[in-house]
């Protein structure tokens, strides 16, 4: 009767976003009843080579779809929606989520043709029954509109998961932080707290978004006369509504440019999220024709990605508009760690066409959509939880935020650090870990989704390294004697032109090596192609200290 | 007698160091003398796959060989000298520095076993006739010790090149940067300052090294009965002066750990520019014969950099030592714009460890070693130059560097923004940039020095997305007919024994191609070959999504 003591516990099961910011997904299972909260990517490690995205193993999602009764979707950014498309098709569930985070998973799974999601539209302090559970959504600060924390009341007790959040008393939509309902859960009793952890290691509050705007009518006071260009991300919805409001208050129009930037623009604005008058919006083809000094283009490309906007811009290779010294551009937005050199790079093409730029370095022109020390204190202090568990954060965000209940007078002992492949199995009285959960990150290169592994992946590093070198010979299969090569074929190697003698050289060792094979049919082929290995590799080493990759290929014929 | 111009004007040509922060070298020509300001390599972009490392383009210095009188190294960082020992051998001159830069350059010298350098020490306040020139070295602050800015007399004026610089009123070593120098030199006549960009864009002053000890000492103090184990750069004499004054406080003994650090550590105590007294000194063989809480070990890696100490130890890979709860890590360094990832991986896996960490984001434990606005102010003014040419950073540190010269009241037009294969011409009264520099990056990789060029780092590029495929045929020469293949062998595209499938209808995809060329020798390989590959490239796209490399061998025996 093991199985009967399982299902009398409520297990908490991180599938994604702990040890790393990306791919959350949290299981959250009693007896036959199963939730997920999030389903998101994450762009791949530098070491990726060739990877387009990386999701969640869902493989316990798989083995147990009988149970799964939703998902539940926090908000709308990558990490907590990107990896639908690869999900849904394979464990199909309802999914619950707020207004614009539906338009733009719907979007997302529209380019990747699944019309078979099951979206039910939730709005904050909505109560809804599944399974045995009864989930709130709890209004919420992020940067992004839409944002819910979830109260998850279960047969043990109440778990709240606050999904990304900050503490803006002045938000631009004018909806404070639903304090007053992580109260009321407080006072009722919460089992379980589970809480972003990304700015735990800063200071004080994060800064209200309201403060960028600030900024920018400084920034936009200034450029009088100008064109002016921002860049942000483009789900920011509040940050893109201050800009379209600055800009109205300068009598200038607004243009969206960029794919991503567009679609938001116009999702959020039939939403009513973001409100820009219709004769302020200027389609991209008709961006000549508006005065540049009655002008803000917003675009995308604040983290320097090659392909965005603000990127083809100061390469000079958009095809709508060229930059000048008549513009100023404000990138709103900080890099992400990683990005640093991409955003140096299309600052540096910037000021080389004599464009102003104002970034990071010289200005308040961003603020982060995370809680740090002192929001995040509030909420604990709200909801004075039993348990504590951080997410969302590298390991030693997740320590330090347990620390910081600590630091609350919670015991060490009633704080969880989250693992892949561990479940946190709690009931009224106690808590604890157990493993054996299937986790980890699956690989999506073009179509495929997870057939690249590691031996993929290191043999596509070796040839990333040095190049490779492909030797072809045949033999006839009857006599033994050598019909045609060695041929050597080079890739990202040296360039051949400037190297013939060394190939030619390279070409020698191997045949005086085929020389050295005793007459008469061969029939060990791989002790050949490994000699031939071998030698080329000895030989190509202490000419040049590169390792190619060597592939022999030996033919009979 | 277009010659003649030419060489009666002093010509400055930066050879690498602007619009980049790395690889510095800067050009100093007059009539038939030249000298070389550094010699320093870079690190390669993220997109030199392979790459080892990047030194400037010197055909400049070869084809002027017989002016080139000298070498004038200003400190020892790798952006100074790292190109050394690939520049050298090629052209030879005598090299002028100070004592532990000598040291530096001689080490490094010694493992690209070249013994023919002519290196000339030189001291603060040292005058040294180098052909038509004068150069005066000047004692400045770094994050090294022995850096020195230069003043160099030439028949036209005199040029200051700053260095690398800060101005420290407490450094370790007790020498404030000779103000009065730069003040005796501006009063005489500055014709053209060149100076030190990183930190133009910060406001105020850079703290004094100094600062970073108050720190060290308070978490020094908390480590009361743990080790310490402090990961900084092995070149800041200054910074691991502090970390053994403290531990010396301390009762603590010192172990350096770490090849570099090692190799600093007795190079610079044998030159008295770092104090360790014998007793404190322990070699890491007996690092395990001191108690913990009596101990401070300072190693490398403070950069994450895979192989370094700190790297090893927090994946349990060194051999010397173990890190586990009885640690105290600090990182005494900031991450370089492009390490923050690497250097978060080594954070999270100390915490992993139990580990106390102390980093940039919790504490000051680093400065940096570039003056701040204030101070490139203060040299400014205290030089008076009559033109200035920013050096040592990326475009936009450049640009507003020199409108930093503006708003002391330079003309606009007396300010040059150096750009690789261009020249400043000046005379006393006249300055103007003329083009036609040879210049630019030279890769190296392995043994190789500029071999590997665009098309191969692309091809690896190509390599590394997708990896590739190799398709062999081999046909009868004198029928047509084939007698072996198509046989199929990838690397890096799919893992083979899970696309079995793939694989095999990709070869009857080339099969179907080869049944429909006409019966009889083939004559036109090269279309054949092109016919193999766009089919498989079609096939495999629709299939995949991705494009491998496609290496095609057709064989005629």
């Amino acid at each position: 009767m093991a199985k009967k003591q399982n299902t009398t516990k409520l297990r908490i099961i991180p599938l994604g976003g702990v040890d790393e910011i990306g791919k959350n997904m949290t299981v959250i299972e009693y007896g036959d009843d199963m939730l997920v909260i999030d389903c998101g990517s994450i762009f791949p490690r530098e070491d990726m080579y060739g990877i387009d995205l990386v999701i969640p193993d869902i493989t316990y999602l798989e083995r147990n779809r009988d149970k799964l009764r939703a998902y539940l979707i926090t908000h709308g950014h990558e990490d907590h929606i990107g990896a639908l498309p690869y999900v849904l098709p394979r464990v199909n569930a309802p999914v619950y989520c707020t207004r614009l985070t539906r338009a733009l998973i719907e979007y997302k799974l529209k380019e990747h043709k699944f019309d078979k999601a099951q979206i039910n539209t939730v709005y904050p302090r909505d109560k809804v029954k599944i399974g045995c559970f009864e989930v709130e959504f709890i209004k919420t600060n992020h940067s992004i509109a839409g944002a819910v924390a979830l109260a998850i009341h279960t047969p043990v007790g109440t778990i709240v998961h606050t999904g990304d959040f900050k503490v803006d008393y002045t938000p631009v939509d004018g909806e404070v932080i639903d304090l007053a309902k992580f109260a009321e859960l407080g006072n009722k009793g919460v089992l379980l707290l589970m809480a972003d952890s990304t700015n735990v290691e800063r200071e004080g509050y994060t800064m209200s978004e309201r403060s960028v705007g600030k900024a920018l009518e400084r920034y936009f006071i200034e450029a009088e006369g100008r064109r002016i260009i921002v860049a942000t991300f483009a789900s920011n919805v509040h940050r893109i509504q201050q800009i379209v409001d600055h800009a109205a208050a300068c009598s200038r129009k607004v243009c969206f440019l960029g794919r991503s930037m567009e679609n938001v623009a116009s999702i959020a604005s039939e939403l009513g999220e973001l409100i820009v008058p219709k004769d302020m919006w200027v389609e991209p083809d008709r961006i000549d024709s508006i005065p540049k000094d009655k002008l803000v283009v917003i675009t995308t490309g604040s983290q320097g990605e090659p392909m965005s906007g603000l990127a083809r811009m100061a390469s000079d290779e958009h095809s709508r508009i060229r930059l000048g010294e008549q513009d100023t551009v404000i990138l709103s937005a900080t890099p992400i760690p990683g990005n640093e050199r991409m955003v140096s790079r299309v600052i540096n093409n910037l000021f080389r066409k004599g464009v102003i730029v104002i970034y990071e370095a010289l200005a308040e022109v961003h603020v982060s959509g995370h809680a740090r020390k002192e929001e995040l204190k509030l909420i604990h202090a709200l909801t004075k939880p039993k348990y504590f568990m951080p997410v969302h954060g590298e390991y030693r965000h997740l320590v330090q935020h347990a620390r910081l209940a600590q630091s609350m007078d919670m015991m060490k002992e009633n704080t969880f650090i989250p693992e892949l492949g561990y479940a946190l199995e709690l009931d009224r009285r106690s808590a604890g870990m157990t493993g054996g959960i299937p986790s980890g990150a699956v690989m999506i290169d073009g179509l495929g989704v997870g057939d690249v592994g590691n031996i993929v992946l290191r043999d596509r590093k070796l040839l990333s390294q040095d190049g490779l070198i492909v030797v072809c010979v045949t033999f006839d299969g009857a006599t033994g004697d050598l019909l045609s090569g060695p041929d050597l074929i080079s890739r990202g190697f040296v360039y051949v032109r400037e190297s013939e003698e060394l190939m030619e050289s390279a070409k020698s060792v191997v045949l005086d090596y085929i020389n050295t094979l005793q007459s008469g049919p061969h029939s060990d082929w791989n002790s050949i192609k490994n000699g031939i290995r071998n030698r080329l590799k000895d030989y190509l080493f202490s000419r040049t200290k590169r390792s190619p990759v060597i592939l022999p290929i030996v033919i009979e014929v």
